[in-house]
Order: C-alpha cells, then sequence, then structure tokens
C-alpha cells in the first residue's frame, strides 16, 4: 500500500499484554528514549488529545491507554453504558505522533481472585471521595497498577479532574513510584463546558445548561477577586447551578492541594463545582488566583 | 588499615535515602547484575542470614534492608520495644557478600503527610489478618514502597512468616511488580523452636515452653499422614499447646495457598499456629505432603 496516498498516517502499536507493554518500554527507555504516558478510558475528546499532544512536544515517544476501569465506577454507576470505541480511538490517535496503544482486556488487568487495593486518604477524602466511595482507590489502584505497566518518564492528566491529579501525586509521592506527573489545562467547548466523555450523555437541552458549571466557577474567581469569603461564593454558586437547573453535589473554595478549608485568604484556593443533569454527574473546577490575606 | 588485619571483613554500603538506593540498583542491573534483596527488620539472626545466602548464592549483588515499620504494628504492640541494633546488625553481614544495607529513617519512608495504604484481601483475610487488624497492609504498603526503592530481580522472604509471604505474592502478582519472590525454609533452634527476633523476649520458663508450637506442628503432620481430618488435628494441636502453658490464638490445618478451609484433602495443606507466652507472640507453620483423596 505504500505510496498509494498521498501520507500515510502513522499508526501506533496496539498492545493488550501488560508484560508486553512493560518490556517495549524498557527498551526505548534503555537506548535513551524520554517516555511520556497517557492513561485515559477512552471516548477520546480534545482533553485527552491535548495531553497526548503536550506528552509528544516533551518526549522521544508516546503510549496512551486506553482502558475502562471497573473498580472506580460504583455499582449504580455507568460503567455498563461508558463509551467504548477503541476502533475510533485508535483513528483519534493517528498522526500524533502515538508510539503504542496499552489496551489491556480487564482480565488483563483483574485476575479472577484480585485481592489487592490501594486507598489515598488526604485528598481523596472530600468532595469525590464522598459522593463516590471507592472511587478513588479504584483510581489509584489502576493507576499504579498501569505506572507499572507502562514505566514511563512522565505522565500527563487533565486539571478538569483536579481532585484525581492530587490522588494521583500523592500515592506517586507516598510510594516512590518513579514517574513525574504533569497536570495539563482543562479544555473546553466554545461555551466553556469542560471536555468530557460524559458530555456526550446530555440532552439537547441539558447540554444548554451545562455551561453553568463553568459559569458558576467565573463567577467564583470575579468574587474571590474581589475580596470574598469563601462560604458567600460557594453559597452564590450554588444559587447560579440551581437556578439553571443544575442539581448540586458540591460547590466549594478550597486549599488547592489539601482541599480542606481555606486557612487563610492568601493559600492557593480552588473552585470546585459538581452536580447533575439528567442522570449525566459533571465536574469542573477552576485555580483562583493567590490573594493578598484580608487581615 | 589495610593490611593490618589478616582478612577485611566485606563492609556493606549502607544507605539511608530511597532515591540513591534505588539508582543504585538501576545502575547495577543495567551493568546486567542480577540482584537480590531481603527485606528485614534488623535484630538479625540465623533465618535472616539463610536469606542473605541464599541471596548471595543466587545473585550478582545482595541488598538488605532493615527498617523496623511503625505501620504493621498495632498500638498495642511491640513497636516501641522491638529491638533496634543496627551495628550488630551490619557486623552480623560482614562477610556475608552484602552490597547494600539500605537503612531509611522512618521519615524517609512515612513523610508526616502520608496518606496511601494498600490493602490486600484473599489470603490476608484469616489467621494474623484477623488477630492483628492493619498488620499486614502496613507490610503490603512498606513491602511495595520498599521495592520500588530498592529494584531487585528476585526478592527473599522466610517460610515462619507463611501468611505475609501469600500476601506479598499476591500483591506482586495484582500490581504486576516486577520482582520474583523466593521463599525459603525456616531456620530452627536444635530444640525445633523457629528463630525469630520476638524469641528475645522470652522468660527461660517460657523459652522452654516455646517447642510446643513445633511440636504442635509436628503432630499435625503425623495425623495428616495418618489421614486424620483437618477438625481433629486442630483440636489435639490446640490441646497440646495448652497443656504447656501456650495461651492458643489459632491451631489450624488449611488450603496452604487460600487460607482457606480445605475444600479436599489432595489440595496441599499447611499447618499454621500462633500463640503468647508471657507477653510474647509466636507463629509458625509447617508444609504439610499431599496425600491422596480419602473419598
Amino acid at each position: 500500500m505504500a505510496g498509494t496516498t498521498g501520507k500515510r498516517p502513522t499508526t501506533a502499536h496496539m498492545i493488550a499484554d501488560p508484560e508486553r507493554m512493560r518490556s517495549e518500554i524498557l527498551v526505548a527507555r534503555a537506548a535513551g528514549r524520554r517516555i511520556g504516558f497517557v492513561p485515559t478510558m477512552g471516548a477520546l475528546h480534545s482533553g485527552h488529545v491535548s495531553l497526548v499532544d503536550r506528552a509528544a512536544a516533551e518526549c522521544d515517544d508516546v503510549a496512551v491507554s486506553i482502558f475502562v476501569n471497573p473498580t472506580q465506577f460504583a455499582p449504580h454507576e455507568d460503567y455498563g453504558r461508558y463509551p467504548r470505541m477503541l476502533e475510533a480511538d485508535a483513528t483519534a490517535l493517528e498522526d500524533r505522533r502515538v508510539r503504542w496503544i496499552f489496551a489491556p482486556s480487564a482480565e488483563g488487568i483483574y485476575p479472577p481472585d484480585f485481592a489487592t487495593r490501594i486507598m489515598v486518604d488526604g485528598p481523596a477524602r472530600r468532595f469525590e471521595g464522598e459522593i463516590r466511595p471507592g472511587h478513588f482507590s479504584g483510581v489509584a489502584t489502576v493507576v499504579c497498577r498501569l505506572f507499572i505497566a507502562v514505566p514511563a518518564d512522565v505522565a500527563y492528566f487533565g486539571a478538569k479532574d483536579w481532585q484525581q491529579t492530587l490522588v494521583v501525586k500523592r500515592m506517586v509521592r507516598d510510594l516512590g513510584l518513579p514517574i513525574e506527573i504533569t497536570v495539563c489545562p482543562t479544555i473546553r467547548e466554545p461555551d466553556g463546558l469542560a471536555m468530557s466523555s460524559r458530555n456526550a450523555y446530555l440532552s439537547p437541552t441539558d447540554r444548554g445548561r451545562a455551561t453553568a458549571l463553568a459559569e458558576s466557577l467565573a463567577l467564583a474567581e470575579r468574587m474571590w477577586a474581589a475580596g470574598d469569603e469563601p462560604a458567600a461564593i460557594e453559597r452564590d454558586m450554588t444559587d447560579h447551578l440551581r437556578s439553571r437547573g443544575v442539581d448540586v453535589d458540591y460547590a466549594a473554595v478550597v486549599d488547592g492541594e489539601s482541599l480542606e478549608p481555606l486557612a487563610n485568604t492568601a493559600t492557593a484556593a480552588v473552585a470546585l463545582v459538581a452536580g447533575r443533569l439528567g442522570g449525566t454527574r459533571l465536574i469542573d473546577n477552576r485555580q483562583l488566583p493567590t490573594r493578598r490575606g484580608t487581615g
């Protein structure tokens, strides 16, 4: 087929076996290549692609994993209907300098008598940790497993799942896992909605309302800059979300690293928001600029 | 000093920093050397030394870690009084072809806001897992951390802590940790008492009684060979232990891998025993030879 098309797509090497994946990465690293890793659950959108492009810009080779991890979904959640589209995902990665797509089976990651769980306390405690019990344990366990299978130099995560990035960073530090974590900016639709594979679930009406999350974060940033207290900001965020029909799980302004209440207003803060529209749960967040203490 | 003594002891290189430890191991492995690792809590006895000698026989270089891991002790247990004798331990390893002694500080392994725990279900559930809640989580977490700091080819554990070897093997398989686990025979005093750093706690009277554990295991083996059922064996083991003044935690004949009740008598079985003499808790076990089903 060579020469029959004007441009040959770069086709990534698809690997399902964790041992084989690991040995290919180690061979590349032994040859002095810097490896970037983008772990995903597939259903790739521009947010994922931005992570891949960042990895390609900073590394010699890029590995992308596609694995819908059952253990980070609660029984009532959307594991069964979570979008699976491996071929479309592979197509989305063509020409993006991805060397490997690691797509293990569920049994490849979780043999029948799998019995190990990694629990992270600290930044995992509140918010998603409260609302989705077991979620971060599922995330931490699979991310550790993936980091063993894909022993890259650096892994890329999106800031959209801010709490997840804190949980992963804490686990990596605590266990001394030899990988850097790079957190990349959230990619948004033109109207501000954060990219998410779950946006596909939204009805047209709910899709219209979904901008309320980003709007509430913009409101938080304005109020924060004006010197308002977290409690007042959280109240106004919640009011705005409700006025747009969002069933609010939380709207919070907290310490950006510990996710605990802000000890003082000079601390780096983050605004976090989560809520449901129809049956679809959406989350978003925004870093708030450091401001002087008001005391 | 060279030349002043007839024989220079081989002095291991003592390292406290996990990152430095890791990089030395990786350099040695990149040079093609096979690395054996013996994780210990120090207070080294002939059992530990047998692991070191096995590692030295099978590997090019040997690393021994000495770290009394606080998280595998419950608050009421003997963490505070557990014997610490780093200099004597280093002396015990002289001339044994140990290249590195990894002796991190507690803070080097557990920074102040350490928040990660590895839980293993399955083989960790019963026996020590029931009696010492949190113990195997502490073991699994520190062993994972140590395996990252000491990325050896193979790690050596003593069969005396049989359940621990099962927990470690399960975690290694589940997370795909790139290390082999070799389990080595229990080393015993001439009268049969399994070597343990905790034997030093025993009063002379209790030291005399402590042979009851090994005796109960020998009894189990005789009864097993004669075709007795696990329940009858367990009853006689318990009677023997009590007759010698042992406060019995458990005396069990179970599946040697799952530690669940034996599905049938053709399964590989293990006899496990644990009890207290004075304030000292002792454990021991014995593999039982496979026998034909009695059905």
